[in-house]
């Protein structure tokens, strides 16, 4: 028996390699083959699913953070495919933000993905994969924009900073100063995020005040978003994924003909997940909370889609379960367990979540096993 | 597949015969053949689960409750065997206290027991067994005493009313109106209680608290209870299970030579639960709360004791499990199902109890399914 475990991770309580190892350590013994397979949605653990996936190394870098401190920042580096696979979050993530004006969107930008990309190249990269999930900055691009040597100047030919705090004042930006090897080098962006960089749905007011923009500084952000955009678009129309990573999409996409595809789908192509499926008797997927939105795409619906073209079953491991069962059935969905054994709080369930997801496994195992 | 559902009731949620009917409604197709197995423990339900076993009809009794008022009680009649099976509940149960003083121990009886005691033996009963759980009364079987034609005297030779109010002035008994025909009948005690009649653990410091004997009531009741047990048991000694149903057990043991047995052993016996896990497959068990102490003999793990002489594997649905896991894989349970499957307080999972045991039971159908 080939079993394959593929869990999302569970937001706040545990990432996919967590919940995917609990699951191998209860089921792996000498009649079972168990296989993990990551999963990543471009944002936090992506680099870290590819180099499981794909058995790779991590490679590290010393870049800057969104403040402009320095820190190391990792990469997987897949070398027979000469890929490198990157975070923008590892340099501009939410996690930097500590509610001080030093961190307000404003203030911080990109740059540290522009050193990554620049770093990944010099080792050789003909293929960079983006991630773009994560990010706590709202600059368009244009720090990453500025490390790989555009300048920005305002109506007097003066240059100006690559912070968001310019961005109503750039007229002109000169990306001259791109190095040409960059030409070569085929840029793919991993979102799940189909926003346009302006409007209700873009980067300003879908995600700006998680990362920190007042209500009342939304509109004049958003006047400052769309000049820039202009000047950067050239009369072009924004695209689905521009928005993503507060801007990052529209600048990657512009500045290195990248292309944008959804996290998982990525993964999937590059580490063959399909023909792993199809090579398992099991799939075992799961999901923090499963719901009739879980149906439009998201990790264990996608995993059971695979699945169910090459008659493999899949049970889902769930936090929480609200849907229409039968609707689960025909997406390929055998088995649906939920991970909360006993009466609990949110917090409680939280907090053992581990524990809990031990013992949902132990259970499946033992009525595998009748 | 031959499938034996065997589940114990879940205090205040579920009885025995609802639990088997969601999981055999939710297994029930061509491939699969289902068979329900009540469970009882001397306490109510007993009557029924005798019934449902072993497919007998229940017959219906006009008789008198603990407090005198007429009502109609049942008992199951197992022709082949002329075997009748009551309740003690039915008529002296709990279900009839009201907090009132006409409720009080001291003025209620076990009389109905008696009158159900003699329709069984009109009925042409050569075995009766009685269940003893769940009685309100603490009336060291006065009541049933007096249905059968026993009388007893205070000091001066007059007669009392056979009511605990009584049971210190009670000086002498007349057993001799006592019909003889009771004498070629056997009969058989069910009760999971093995208190003796007195003393810390006995009818009254045990067991009256919960059914209206107040704290300041306790020690001259016990004082009471102290005397009548001596003249009954006449210079014996006090027997397991004396205490159980109020003193019911001395009583009956005494006046009729009745033997006590587990509840679940009775049943088990009489029903050939032993040779239907035998002939089964797969043995589905469970209860509300399962903890160190069912390995004390509750209900699933007496169960996998016999399923595990045969080899039979046992999943055990369970509304909550605290303990350890090994030892109750040792006892012959294969599999612990957590019937709770979302966040929940107590009372919503109480409330839930139905639906979750349906998940719960789906949930594992689709899991031994694939």
């Amino acid at each position: 028996m080939k079993i394959l475990i593929a869990i999302d991770s569970m937001k706040g309580s545990m990432t996919s390699i967590e919940s995917n190892q609990i699951i191998k350590d209860v089921f792996e013994n000498n009649k079972t083959s168990v296989a993990n397979f990551a999963i990543a949605d471009g944002g936090e653990g992506t680099v870290e699913a590819f180099a499981q996936n794909l058995h790779v190394e991590i490679v590290s870098v010393d870049c800057h953070d969104l403040k402009g401190d320095k820190i190391s920042a990792s990469y997987s580096w897949i070398p027979d495919q000469k890929l490198a696979v990157i975070e923008s979050s590892a340099t501009s993530g939410i996690q930097f933000l500590d509610n001080t004006e030093q961190t307000h969107p404003r203030m911080t930008n990109s740059y540290g993905l522009g050193e990554q990309i620049l770093t990944a190249v010099n080792h050789g990269a003909d293929k960079i994969i983006i991630g773009l999930g994560g990010t706590g900055t709202v600059d368009a691009g244009l720090g990453m924009m500025s490390a790989l040597g555009v300048r920005f100047y305002d109506d007097n030919y003066s240059e100006l900073d690559p912070i968001p705090k310019n961005l109503g004042s750039i007229s002109k930006l000169d990306s001259s100063g791109i190095d040409n090897n960059l030409k070569n080098v085929e840029f793919i962006l991993a979102a799940d995020v189909k926003s346009p960089i302006t409007g209700t749905t873009g980067a300003v007011y879908m995600f700006g005040k998680q990362k920190g923009i007042t209500d009342l500084e939304l509109s004049e952000y958003e006047k400052d978003m769309e000049k820039f955009s202009k000047l950067l678009l050239n009369s072009e129309e924004s695209q689905p994924g521009d928005g993503a990573a507060g801007g990052l999409g529209m600048a990657l996409r512009v500045m290195l003909n990248a292309d944008i595809e959804p996290g998982l789908i990525l993964l999937a192509k590059y580490t063959h997940l399909e023909e792993q499926i199809e090579q398992s008797d099991l799939i075992i997927t799961g999901e923090g909370k499963m719901d009739n939105q879980s149906l439009q795409g998201k990790v264990p619906v996608s995993i059971a889609a695979y699945a169910k073209k090459h008659g493999v079953p899949v049970i889902a491991f769930v936090g929480s379960f609200q849907g229409d069962r039968e609707q689960f059935r025909q997406s390929g969905i055998n088995a649906i367990v939920p991970i909360v054994k006993d009466i609990s709080t949110l917090e409680e369930a939280i907090k053992n979540v581990k524990s809990n997801l031990r013992n949902a496994a132990q259970m499946t195992f033992d009525l595998l096993n009748i």
